[in-house]
């Protein structure tokens, strides 16, 4: 509409067009959508402009090609790693579940199985936990680290488990800050552009995707969930990120313990052969699909073997501990649960009747963990490591009225109040055990990944900086 | 989501809560429209909350209820208006055209004829013109009245022309900012919200709209004129006001002058009877509704002899002359318009061959007059009231080669040449004169409002506070 062209008219007239372009149903050039994330990064783009053009996205949607340029342009607005070890670089993202601790499982298992596993994890966010807070239970346990720290601890113990730095991606920054409170998170190719775009700029090549599926998770359908997966790793693949999905249940929490220090524990005693089983088949399966992946390993079979030695073993215990003490925590936690903060109060929430234990609502567990002050709704929230919640009678098992099917970990009699009304509905219990139902759905890898519509860019590696 | 509930939590979650009910194409409640309102008239909502919202309104639509309450909410933003004269406040609306200064002459009319008209018009932006702008060629006259001043010239005049005050909707000013940069303009409930709530909290009693369709106008098709138009006048009579819109052709310029002071000329000639015949002829149409719809006239040819009386006895223009110096503007330009600020260079647009004009793009003409410094392209921007295109050969005309069809006033090469590109397709002249198209198309009053779906919501007039 312009005439007189000034250069501010310019670039106002450009961001009004692109969100126009989106608005009306159009897909967005290569070249337009690097402008739009130009502008996220350097700031010329105004709050209002890019929340409008989320929401025309989150309405109209994009093509795979243009979730492929997006992500791409995402990476390439900060920092890219690039490790010189020998070992493909490997690392496992969750869409977010309750009492998820696998990464801390899995993690030390792949690195004693040889691989090498540069972890960049983020904190939880509403009623799901995160990796960051619960590793920072142990105490002195740092996870913000430099580059040069990085590979320090990557050199001493193949792994290093960290958060994003403030180089990495910091167009998603902005964008997911916005996304937040605008009600535009929902939308599959800003989720993968979001998650994709840290990864790569990691410098991994290779990846496992933990997709959750139900009450608990993100995505509440199979269908949602599967569809997520194949972008996801449709995308990653198109970036030359050798990528797998797997879809997991997210109905019950995983395992036995919500929250941030007993979930440390659980991950400690999994990782000594004494977990829960649920997690304990989830981490193998999925450090061992790390392990194939990442070329260390034949295939399914071979992998999951060199994974259940780790644990016999002990060498995966042992190289938790060398984590532990290579990024500044007190590696006795190991052996000394004690050492973990604990609450001051164990509150339990008894069985109302007699019966089998049917149902175990992970959303409102986890909310109630997150009302006792273990998670925060907040992204700046502070978090208590000592409170959460353990299950004391998981799915399936028979109890006695009054029997306590949860117990709550607490610091303070409001919170606990708060967390009680959370749970009136979370527990059901009922004269027949309901059949067993699986956490492992199904597996998403580049054969299967059909996104509609087909598309056809290719990315080429943006050139590495930072640590080498 | 939020469980430990803060103010801050509760406030932003409402706005995400807002904003995800009309992003999944729900309607939203009249206590969420007026928290809306609410947030944007104390600051409370961001930019990026209000645009996402803006955003989704665009592409999920709104009830007519809904549009009613956001218009309400607006009005009651600020401060509404109420006069105690006699008669029924009545004003004119356009939705924007090229050349067309119709208030210019019809306000003069109106009042002449006994009508009460405390018209409030907006500035040019784009290829459209602004009532203000026109009137500001004037020397001295005054757009920005105190509340006080507009009693005192409407005690005079019984008319007055003026700029919305701060005081007026003061959430539409933040609106409609928004809007401009965000792609969120092309919304028939946002758009009639916008209009009608700042005419509501004027204070008036009927209300008379033209709304524009073509080439040169915001809405391209009549469908969608139409469509506008029985929303306009579906919400402004829910909330009391009697409204009519006259659909009316805007793919050529109305009569003959394009800028600012040629304007102001223009409507004076037409005041004395000697103006083009579509600019009176649509003048003295839209005066004549408003006498009918504020009583003043029995019926439409009632009125239109009173109006064409007052052309024919020079009482009109003596109304424009009295209102000129009512508001601080020198009278005599009514009788010499050497005292109108005039371009240095007048230039010709010449006929590329001979024939019969067959168009005259309303559009690009009104594009190519800002360029030359008639118009802005920013809210901010300035504008030279000198400047301007003048059609010297109208559709139907026959003309030579070589002969003018346009005249460019300007004061600058740099804009001239740059007006030169935009009219490059302007002008078209073929060997047979197109059969003549009407400018007024159609009639949309009360009895013809269906807009769908059909509301039921009526709105209390609010409480009066300002003038009185």
């Amino acid at each position: 509409m312009s005439v007189t062209v000034s250069n501010y008219t310019c670039v106002r007239m450009r961001a009004v067009d692109l969100i126009r372009q989106k608005r009306d149903g159009g897909a967005l050039s290569e070249s337009g959508i690097r402008a739009f994330v130009a502008g996220v990064t350097d700031g010329s783009w105004p709050d209002a402009q890019i929340a409008a053009l989320l929401m025309a996205i989150v309405l109209k949607g994009m093509t795979i090609d243009e979730a492929v340029i997006l992500t791409d342009a995402m990476v390439r607005s900060g920092e890219t790693l690039k490790w010189k070890f020998g070992a493909t670089p490997v690392d496992k993202h969750s869409t977010g579940g309750v009492g998820d601790k696998t990464s801390l499982v899995l993690a030390p298992l792949a690195a004693a199985c040889g691989a090498f596993v540069p972890m960049m994890s983020g904190r939880g966010l509403g009623h799901t936990g995160g990796t960051l807070d619960k590793l920072e239970s142990i105490p002195g346990f740092q996870t913000r680290l430099s580059g040069e720290e990085m590979r320090r601890v990557l050199g001493e113990t193949q792994c290093v488990m960290v958060g994003q730095t403030e180089e990495i991606a910091p167009a998603d920054r902005r964008l997911y800050a916005l996304r937040d409170v605008t009600g535009t998170v929902e939308s599959i190719p800003l989720i993968c552009a979001s998650i994709l775009s840290k990864k790569i700029a990691e410098g991994i090549g290779a990846l496992v995707l933990d997709v959750k599926v139900g009450r608990g998770a993100f995505m509440k359908t199979r269908n949602d969930a599967r569809t997520l997966a194949e972008w996801l790793t449709g995308i990653a693949e198109r970036h030359g990120v050798r990528t797998e999905a797997l879809l997991t249940s997210m109905n019950v929490p995983l395992g036995r313990a919500v929250g941030n220090s007993n979930e440390v524990i659980e991950a400690i005693e999994t990782l000594k052969g004494r977990g829960p089983k649920d997690l304990e088949d989830l981490s193998v399966r999925l450090a061992a699909r790390m392990l194939v992946l990442c070329g260390i390993a034949r295939d399914g079979d071979d992998a999951e073997r060199r994974v259940r030695w780790a644990i016999a073993s002990g060498a995966g215990v042992e190289k938790f501990r060398a984590i532990i003490q290579a990024q500044g925590g007190d590696p006795s936690v190991v052996e000394d649960y004690r050492r973990l903060p604990a609450a001051l109060h164990r509150e339990p929430w008894p069985a109302t009747r007699a019966g089998f234990v049917t149902k175990l609502d992970a959303e409102l567990i986890g909310r109630a963990a997150m009302a006792l002050g273990a998670g925060r709704d907040r992204v700046d929230g502070v978090i208590n490591h000592a409170v959460g919640i353990d299950v004391e009678a998981v799915v399936g098992a028979e109890v006695q009225a009054g029997e306590p099917v949860l117990t709550l970990a607490c610091d303070d009699p409001q919170r606990l109040a708060a967390a009680r009304v959370v749970l009136a509905e979370a527990v059901e219990i009922e004269d027949r055990a309901a059949p067993p139902s699986p956490r492992l759905l199904e597996t998403i890898d580049e054969r299967r990944v059909r996104p509609q519509p087909r598309g056809n860019v290719r990315v080429q590696p943006p050139p590495a900086k930072g640590v080498r």
